[in-house]
């Protein structure tokens, strides 16, 4: 006998969280959807040397590769052939530039792609942090250019989605790499190298509090003086409260400027997305300045964006991305500048059920029809039938039992509805519904069931009912 | 410069493909859901002990495994250390039974379980057999029992789902083993191994002919007499054409058996499962008793499934299943009968695509809102954002252009829609719609765009339009 158990660092949920994540996805990919997103899928694994070009030694060291028994006895027989042909995706993004590159020629452009599968990583599984998680990201890909216009359209989708998601008030967090490294510039700070590692540091802002960053600006490694750290810290201060406040600051930033022009460009781009995120509707609380968010990766170039939630700040950003010049240039030489963001869902998940803020009340399974008595059961089947071709989910007892215990099973399962059929009903052409949510029950006429449970089922069950 | 390129034996999709094979997932969904089955997932890969229980040397030889850098590095340094720890699931069967073994004490039985996932396999690639591809599997999983009324579900939910993907007429195939094997039984066949090995040989009917198959029965190997050969290849002729039919061969075959009890079980089975697809109202021109159908997997113990499209039985099997005694023994002590049916989603697109029966011409995109001048992008957003708030797909054009190529652009991408909002419908507060598929054009007032839009989009795009 072997134990069954799933591998280490894998996210695994029973069918009524399952159908809390499912609704998650669902609102996810409608949001993704309504905003002219096009779905693609790309395969689990890539050829190795497709997917590690442009990566670094950490990231190499995370991959999980993928081999057959045949190739395992090949490695196993040559030791110096090096890695694997095939390797696990690590996250969405490298496959997006193979996808764009390989299939350019049959893609229009800008191309909007949503992608929401799972990515792979090697590392130590631990609380919280998996080796196999879902990722849910959107990007805009242009051809040779692309306006800073769609840098708003990325935070403007995904407060739809946190919206529809209804798990408490958000703030999408916007800042701007060339107002920052421009910023740098007029400080004196003009190697390109050095204000990459600024903005690093700053980064970490959060996680070290200013004493700490200030400590090691000044310091051996980066050299800043007092006043250039002072400022770099009085800059990464900045949070806007409002639209007008957000502008103000730009205005502000741009007139303290000793004339940098990458300065100057990077207020112009968030310029114009507080415009368009406005021009779309996207409500000024929503949305904010704040000048501490630098994104770790070198890969942004532009805009770049954090969401967190107002109330739980502890999960830290929950939909991060940016822009960013080149998205395949190991693949093509075309050049494709874009704009994307990304939604980690099973760490999301695993944190709001950490917080008690998922809920797994309610089943996929909208009816149960139980079994009182054996002789009626083409009926009940019947009955099931109709309610399935009205588009009603449908679950009927085959094998009997209390009913009792067919309610209490209904009840635990999360499943609202009972549609009773008893010798009773049969002889009067009704059925008895009862509501397990709202603890009441009613008969229906047996050929009026399905507009019936239609009308209950689009009522909103936290009201209460006027009869 | 790397070529991009996909693994081998991988199927990739451009968007439009992608919207279909998504819009089938889709239907799967809904109709696994509408029959009350839950949604589980499990990870990609499984501990590889756990995965490799039950299986034989052929499998194995299949199965591909997954390795970090660092066990990479551990394997090469001890080469005698065996298989790596993780491997791809290649079904979703095994993970089925971890799950359930795993999960057991929180699951309420009979458990009724969707799953729609990829799974892997490591063989060699050939046209249209893919080493990644989707499985969409129900199961129905007792605790100690599972009456035989379960067998008629699985047919029933694939019927429906077959009926909605509108891929023409199609006939879900009945058997059970029991009865074969009763069967065989009554021709003096009573050896176990030799019953399966006859199975296997039937199942090959199809492609191999009567002949073939006659001549391997009498053969050296399995050794049956003449008039046993002839005894078999009567039963695996037989075919139904109709409920009575069906009912009338299962009476011929019990009426003429020399008295085995298994045959009588599989007769009593069968003849329940017909029953209960007639009580469900499945058409009785989908459904056929097909005594050929065996299924090569010993696994399987009762009823057997196999489905087929009338007008490509080329194709083979789309959608294939049985009844099994024990799902997890490998696992638990407990006793878990269960019975099941898959459809194999990525080969089935793919011959579909073949055949040409995919339809890729209506994009997820349902309105294009086009830009005539920079000057009234404003409120080009704030109709977008109004046409996203009522529920409709819609891409803003943010980078401009001529009007026609935009116009060629949403036709090309299948995009039905382009509400046009230039300086003269901005004056006179309306929006100039134009259909692109029925490729006639209108005017709204603004404020009655989404309810005039969904009115068009409600309707079946075939019917000519009555003005």
């Amino acid at each position: 006998m072997i134990k069954p158990r799933t591998a280490p660092g894998t996210l695994e949920l029973l069918p009524t969280e399952q159908i809390a994540f499912q609704r998650m996805l669902d609102v996810i990919r409608s949001g993704y959807e309504r905003f002219g997103f096009l779905p693609i899928e790309t395969p689990a694994y890539e050829v190795t040397d497709v997917l590690l070009t442009k990566t670094g030694g950490e990231t190499e060291r995370q991959v999980l590769f993928v081999q057959s028994t045949g190739a395992l006895e090949k490695a196993a027989a040559n030791p110096a052939a090096g890695l694997p042909d095939l390797a696990l995706r690590f996250d969405l993004t490298v496959p997006l530039a193979r996808y764009v590159a390989e299939h350019e020629h049959q893609l229009t452009f800008p191309f909007r792609r949503y992608q929401m599968q799972r990515v792979y990583r090697g590392e130590r599984p631990q609380r919280g942090r998996f080796r196999e998680f879902y990722q849910c990201d959107i990007d805009i890909i242009g051809k040779d250019g692309l306006s800073s216009r769609h840098d708003a359209e990325c935070p403007a989708v995904i407060h739809t989605i946190f919206t529809d998601l209804a798990i408490g008030p958000f703030t999408v967090q916007l800042n701007n790499r060339k107002l920052m490294r421009g910023y740098f510039e007029d400080l004196g700070l003009t190697d390109a190298d050095l204000q990459v590692t600024v903005l690093r540091e700053v980064d970490k802002l959060d996680k070290r509090g200013a004493d700490a960053i200030r400590q090691t600006l000044v310091g051996e490694g980066l050299g800043l003086s007092e006043e250039a750290a002072d400022a770099v810290l009085a800059l990464v201060a900045v949070r806007s409260t409002s639209h007008q406040e957000a502008l103000a600051h730009l205005d502000r930033v741009l007139g303290e400027s000793r004339g940098s022009e990458l300065l100057a460009t990077g207020v112009a781009e968030l310029r114009e997305v507080l415009t368009v995120l406005r021009d779309l509707g996207v409500p000024e609380s929503d949305y904010a300045l704040n000048f501490s968010i630098a994104r770790g990766l070198d890969y942004y170039t532009g805009t770049v964006y954090e969401t967190t939630l107002d109330d739980h700040p502890e999960i830290g950003s929950v939909c991060s991305g940016g822009r960013y010049d080149d998205l395949a240039g190991q693949y093509t030489k075309s050049t494709l500048p874009g704009v994307g963001m990304s939604i980690g869902l099973s760490r999301l998940f695993w944190q709001l059920r950490e917080a008690g803020l998922v809920q797994t009340a309610e089943s996929t399974v909208q009816v149960l029809v139980p079994q009182l008595d054996e002789a009626h059961l083409p009926q009940c089947l019947a009955l099931a039938t109709d309610l399935r071709q009205g588009g009603i989910n449908t679950e009927v007892v085959l094998d009997g039992g209390k009913l009792g215990k067919q309610l209490k099973y209904a009840d635990r399962a999360g499943i609202r509805f009972v549609a009773i059929l008893g010798e009773q009903e049969v002889g009067a052409g009704t059925v008895t519904i009862k509501d397990l949510r709202r603890q009441d029950q009613f008969s229906v006429a047996r050929d009026e069931i399905v507009p019936a449970l239609r009308v209950e089922l689009a009522q909103p069950l936290d009201l209460p009912r006027d009869d």
